[in-house]
């Protein structure tokens, strides 16, 4: 089944220690290993999380390829593919040449534990790609390792048990720059927004139902009671306005309204052009209901003033970290309220957490930390996108989440736009 | 409704800087407060929290009246308490002298968003019993402020909606050392429990539905999978077997084997002596279902072992640390699987947290922090204390969670033989 290209592919790669970015010419990868299957990239995007390399904060010592973020088509693949495979992800039987994939940014083999109950994110042969053990999808050509678990095969989703017609039909319709979001960035904000909300100590107004009668496993004695609509009213802050943080506060805001909930959310982020096109995103989003007052942006000073009036000092319920540095999970701590949560989608690096066990105790805070597990989220990722095609569909508007396209030549600029908060999302066309 | 009492009492006093226990006389409390209740103790309990306080970690400069939990039966009420308040607690109406009353070890108004949402240890008016500002209940006399909000009346328990006759004539039955864990140590033992089979990271296994299907408000546009045997067994480990961790193991064991789920759990503490009580407690409660295999007590290498060997390298799905130091947080840590929790209920000093952002972004690690809500947990703290009379009933047998009985006039080697682990749960009663 394996149909080998030879010969060499331009890709995007990164020189130790930082800031060095250079489009280099290097071998169109092989199939390696059975499960193995090479996609030809049609959009690859640039992401915060490729700053961590991009500034030396890994302390890489060896060149590699960037980028974790791609869709395109496959063009070859192992020998563990073929018709009729049984007691393997589906792919292993269904995954053609010539299909159209979504790839998520880790490789998940979808036979592992955690694979199955959906932390696949933490699967036991995961890798990220654009590491030195991984060349990223910022090429030409990248090798999918345990294909089979980790892609996504457009044809499929369209397929889906559940999936309606005209549902079916939008997936068909979705632009390329709007499918290449599935790979990270807004899994990683429904994600951002869903440990938020389903915490247990936001539940209660989630519920209407007071703690801990609102979750499901306690024992009661006693009947629970309904709680008043002062009680339910929810305040959360995002820090941090890059992209993961746009689709973080899109996400959190599409899942209450629909839910009808009565909520506030302060956007923060230090960078003006950043709160420029959060702005610009909430008068898209928000224009038409009653919650146009509900989201503010703020600067950092700001946004401490705002939690303190909306809540009368109590602070938020929930806090979503999207930033990656201690500064920001500092801010986390000042504005959550006693019995709040903090999310922390944030890549963080080996710096000690800036918080004393006392401080954790006396506000009974509650921390999740971590990868978004994509393949996991990506159904409510996939809703999300189709319902908020206003933002996620065009590329360059005021309000659209993907500044623009840019070609491999723009690498190096955009590399540093992008680092100092002078650019939003761009992708990379390989091709172009 | 007030019948002030004039005089001294006497009282276990803590003095500076550490180690010094006193039983010194002292004036009466009086009613400050027109919400306030006076309440002559029956009996009152040494806890590891007092610990915090006798070693001087506190770094406290005055003198103080210790303890934090205690039953009795009021003697004075001020003058909130009559017939026909309304609007306010209940209790503002019914308390009335020579009631029988349990006292969580906090403060409460019942009247505050906290206290209507549960979250009752957060009460904007909280106060924590056996501090500078609030003397303790290891006295013959306590003063309670907010009464109204802060006291259980047993005969409400009693009288509570839902509660069958049956288990209304098992509750006057209960023993006055038993009535004395719904102070604290119980309810914070059943939410260590709580919150570590509730989180979001647990719910998949609870529920056979993956993540994060599993859990209330994300939105899915596939429909879910049931997860099979091999991915729903859980295993837990508890550090610290304090009386709070004791009460912990037997909540958790509680919980889940009525539910019928597959679990192992790991019990650990340094101490030897710990140790055998747990493993006294563990043969009582488990000595007749087919879980006997699924409780080990271990010391701390040992428990790594056990967890490396009973997961195949995995680790815990879930960590409750219940002592209160670094190293306890360093081992949780160690034990808990990738997207595990760490329920923690020690209560921490001002050092930091061990752990840097990428250690707990790389496992995916949530952590729950503070204090036990214990008038939200009491329903289901008085549900196990119903059913476990076998271990919480008798006081002094092997198997008992409460040891022994005391004069003041054994305070201050009580509090010694604690500190050192040499004794268990030991109560005061200030009238032997
Ligand atoms: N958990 C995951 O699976 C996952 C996935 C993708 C990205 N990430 C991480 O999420 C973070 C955000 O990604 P991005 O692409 O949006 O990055 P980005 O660098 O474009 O955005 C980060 C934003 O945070 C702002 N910021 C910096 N310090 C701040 C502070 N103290 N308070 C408020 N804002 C502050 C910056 O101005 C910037 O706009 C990064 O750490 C990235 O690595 C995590
Ligand atoms: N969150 C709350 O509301 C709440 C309520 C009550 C008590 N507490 C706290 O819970 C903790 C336990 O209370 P307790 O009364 O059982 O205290 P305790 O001091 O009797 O028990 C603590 C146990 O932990 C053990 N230990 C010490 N270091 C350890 C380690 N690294 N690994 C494993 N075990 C270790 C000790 O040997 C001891 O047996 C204390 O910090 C107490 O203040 C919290
Ligand atoms: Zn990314
Ligand atoms: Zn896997
Ligand atoms: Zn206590
Ligand atoms: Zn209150």
């Amino acid at each position: 089944m394996s149909s080998q290209l030879t010969g060499n592919q331009q890709a995007i790669r990164w020189h130790p220690p930082a800031y060095d970015i250079r489009v280099e010419s290097v071998p169109i990868p092989k199939i390696e290993h059975p499960d193995d299957a090479i996609v030809k990239i049609k959009l690859a995007g640039l992401c915060g999380s490729d700053l961590h390399t991009y500034r030396g904060t890994e302390e890489l010592t060896d060149a590699l390829t960037c980028g974790h973020e791609f869709i395109g088509e496959v063009v070859a693949l192992g020998e563990s593919f073929h018709n009729g495979v049984t007691g393997r992800p589906d792919l292993y039987a269904d995954l053609n040449i010539g299909d159209k994939v979504v790839s998520p940014f880790t490789v998940s083999c979808g036979e592992c534990h955690f694979c199955r109950v959906g932390f696949t994110c933490r699967c036991v042969e995961s890798r990220l790609f654009g590491t030195p053990t991984t060349p990223g999808g910022q090429a030409q050509y990248v090798r999918v390792p345990r294909a089979g678990g980790t892609l996504y095969n457009l044809r499929d989703i369209v397929g889906a048990a559940g999936t309606s017609q005209s549902e079916k039909e939008d997936v068909t319709k979705l632009a390329d720059s709007s499918l290449l979001l599935l790979c990270d960035i807004l899994p990683t904000g429904v994600f951002a927004a869903f440990q938020a909300l389903n915490h247990p100590k936001t539940l209660p107004m989630m519920n209407s139902c007071p703690y801990p009668q609102s979750s499901s496993f306690a024992r009661f004695a006693l009947s629970s009671k309904v709680l008043g609509a002062e009680d339910v009213s929810l305040t959360f802050a995002i820090v941090g306005l890059g992209p993961v943080g746009l689709c973080a506060c899109i996400s959190l805001f599409d899942i209450l309204t629909s839910r009808g909930a009565d909520f506030r959310i302060v956007a923060i982020d230090p960078v003006e052009a950043r709160r420029e096109k959060m702005n610009a995103i909430i008068s898209t989003i928000a224009n038409k209901g009653p919650h146009l007052h509900s989201i503010a942006v703020a600067s950092i000073d700001e946004s401490k003033d705002i939690v303190e009036k909306w809540t009368n000092g109590l602070g938020c319920n929930a806090v979503l970290e999207v930033v990656g540095n201690t500064s920001a999970l500092t801010l986390a701590y000042e504005l959550v309220r006693p019995f709040g949560s903090i999310s922390a989608v944030g890549v963080h690096s080996g710096n000690q957490i800036p918080f004393s066990g006392r401080q954790l105790y006396d506000k009974n805070v509650s921390f999740d930390f971590g990868r978004c597990p994509v393949r996991a989220m990506f159904p409510a990722a996939l809703d999300i996108l189709l319902r908020r095609q206003d933002v996620f569909g065009a590329v360059g508007g005021t309000a659209s989440l993907v500044e623009k396209i840019v070609g491999f030549d723009e690498a190096a600029d955009t590399y540093e736009l992008f680092d100092k908060g002078k650019c939003g999302k761009v992708l990379f066309d390989p091709w172009k």
